[in-house]
């Protein structure tokens, strides 16, 4: 038999593993069937949580930690990593602005701030990086990016020239942005922004209604959110002539992918896509006889931009076969066979609670693909 | 791809399904990837539970149900198969004695009775069958087998001529065996019983000691029962001239055994043996291009006579290549690549409870068996 090439590409197993610990469990699995076997590993992610830690890990980069204001101004401890060519910068803005940093009792989108956020790409910006990687899920802000803008030294002013408090229900009463003294490294930075909701800022679809109620929002505070941020559109349109009111993906994080193409020369693009590009998986996929990939749990929304389907497009683009494991396999699943998963297998030894099932998952991951290429091997 | 035949020999996936639906859903997942390939269905068991259903959905025979006593003497409703020859009664001892019905409460080995059993056995040869095939597992007895040949006839008389009451303990009375009324049709009948353990009837590791407990058994009991079945190996042999205290086997349902070597011409031999003889399963395995077996649990016991095992070392004979599937994995199955099977895979599809997990082993199956088809099919 030839010395087969495997190429590891997993995301990370939320809660039990991260996308680096799967590789290595997976490597583990290959290599009690085929001791020679190649095994190319590639740490991935979606953007979402994770995605500093398996781009840190795919590049040999370097993971930084930094106090910043959280989302409800009370000082909280956020990461960012470097990747290995230290010219590229990841960040994660709920580890500065994120929901986890909010209970039942204290949560209020009228105020919630992406200011650390903002304070996270400013140290990125010390650092000398040319390119920022900004994933923006888990958000607790509705403020339409304002904080983060706040952060790099712009000013938010109402009618009597006041600056802003923070939070969206202020810029209701937005009069005027002061640009005079925004970071001008932020023009010598790409920004991509891992964004995959095509949300715009306002109306029915917008941050306020759609998002605005699992941060915390009441009816009205919907309402409130929903007109300020209009507002904030109005005058960013009036003052700097660019229309971010009805662009697809501009209501992602609370409006912070409006305040970045607004403010910033952001792109937004698939989360997936921007790792796949970092970890130039798809030059690495070409040496693959096989690809693994898998994630926490797999259904049919995995085709909407997961990494495991990431993963496959690119695999399939390459004429390679892809099998993918995952501790939950939900709904659906059929729908995946037509667009690249060759194999979709679960890898739990019982039943057991999730708590059990979490902590079981390296030993889970390498037996399920010792036995993966137990088959393989069998024809 | 020429057309590939599966042989599908699982055994039942306890509290979910029948072997008979295990092979159902393994057929299922199979044709969803290959519509046109040969699936042979082989029903397996291993003498224990799910051995009567095993053998007549494999033979396509029938099941009974005959009121019997049970092993408090209470009347419970037990069941029997005549399997698809017309020839060959196929009969659980826990069906009529079965640990099942007896609680907490109510145990007690002194005076539980195998008298239920022999009265299945009596409906079998009423029958005009040629061949009884007799699982014995799930015992809540320990009387020797005593009740049971009581059922067919036999009397055991104490030293004032009294017939003794049920159970092991009244044995120590034991002073005469009556065969006079011994039902002689068990002379024509040929008694194979599948038996997995190697206990003698009495000592250390005899039936009292070691099974005892787990049928309620105090020490004393065990003493009681221990001494009671010496004295009635004593007396067999005094009587019958047989010598039935050190034979290998004979302590297996409670000394059942025992009394089935000093009564009848029954044979020992592994369940899992018995079924594969009665299911043609080497003849059948011969057209394989792969066997599937399972069962709910697989473990390092597994080689320990369990159906997957003897489905494993019969298609290994043959050269055949075996994937198992199991709801639970446990301990040690590494053990199992080195004793016939080429890979074994969980089925369950999230961290659930077992109750969950039981409900769904049918669509579990039939997932993992089409992804392990897709795995075969992509080399």
């Amino acid at each position: 038999m030839k010395n087969l090439t495997f190429v590891l590409a997993p995301d990370s197993f939320k809660g039990s593993m991260t996308a680096q610990e799967v590789c290595d469990a997976m490597e583990k699995g290959i290599r009690k069937v085929l001791p020679e076997a190649t095994c190319i590993k590639v740490p991935m992610a979606d953007g979402g949580e994770g995605t500093v830690q398996s781009l840190v890990d795919a590049t040999k980069g370097k993971i930084y930690e930094l106090e910043v204001m959280g989302p409800l101004s009370f000082p909280v401890q956020a990461q960012y990593g470097i990747l290995g060519d230290k010219k590229t910068a990841v960040i994660e803005m709920a580890s500065a602005s994120g929901i986890q940093y909010i209970n039942k009792k204290t949560r209020n989108p009228l105020i919630t701030t992406t200011y650390g956020t903002g304070q996270l790409i400013k140290e990125c910006l010390k650092k000398g990086v040319s390119k920022i990687i900004l994933g923006i899920g888990g958000s607790a802000t509705n403020d339409g990016g304002a904080g983060l803008a706040q952060a790099l030294g712009m000013r938010f002013l109402d009618k009597h020239n006041n600056e802003l408090p923070f939070g969206g229900a202020a810029l209701s009463q937005l009069e005027k942005i002061d640009l005079s003294n925004l970071d001008a490294r932020l023009h010598n930075v790409e920004i991509e922004v891992a964004c995959d909701v095509t949300n715009p800022l306002c109306g029915e679809t917008g941050a306020s209604k759609v998002f605005g109620p699992q941060k915390g929002a009441t009816t009205d505070m919907v309402d409130i959110l929903d007109k300020a941020l209009c507002r904030y559109a109005e005058i960013i349109k009036c003052q700097l002539g660019k229309d971010i009111s009805n662009i697809s993906g501009a209501g992602a994080a609370g409006g912070l992918g409006a305040g970045l193409l607004a403010f910033t020369n952001a792109k937004l693009e698939r989360g997936v896509n921007i790792v796949i590009n970092y970890t130039n998986l798809k030059e690495i996929i070409k040496k693959a006889d096989f690809v693994f990939t898998g994630e926490g749990g797999i259904d049919f929304q995995t085709q909407y931009g997961k990494t495991p389907y990431g993963v496959a497009q690119v695999a399939k683009s390459e004429n390679k076969k892809v099998i993918a494991i995952a501790g939950y396999i939900g709904k659906g699943i059929d729908q995946l066979y037509d667009c690249g998963f060759d194999a979709i297998l679960g890898i739990l030894s019982q039943a057991t609670s999730l708590e059990e099932a979490l902590l079981k998952g390296k030993e889970n991951v390498e037996r399920t693909i010792e036995n993966v290429v137990r088959i393989l091997l069998l024809r």
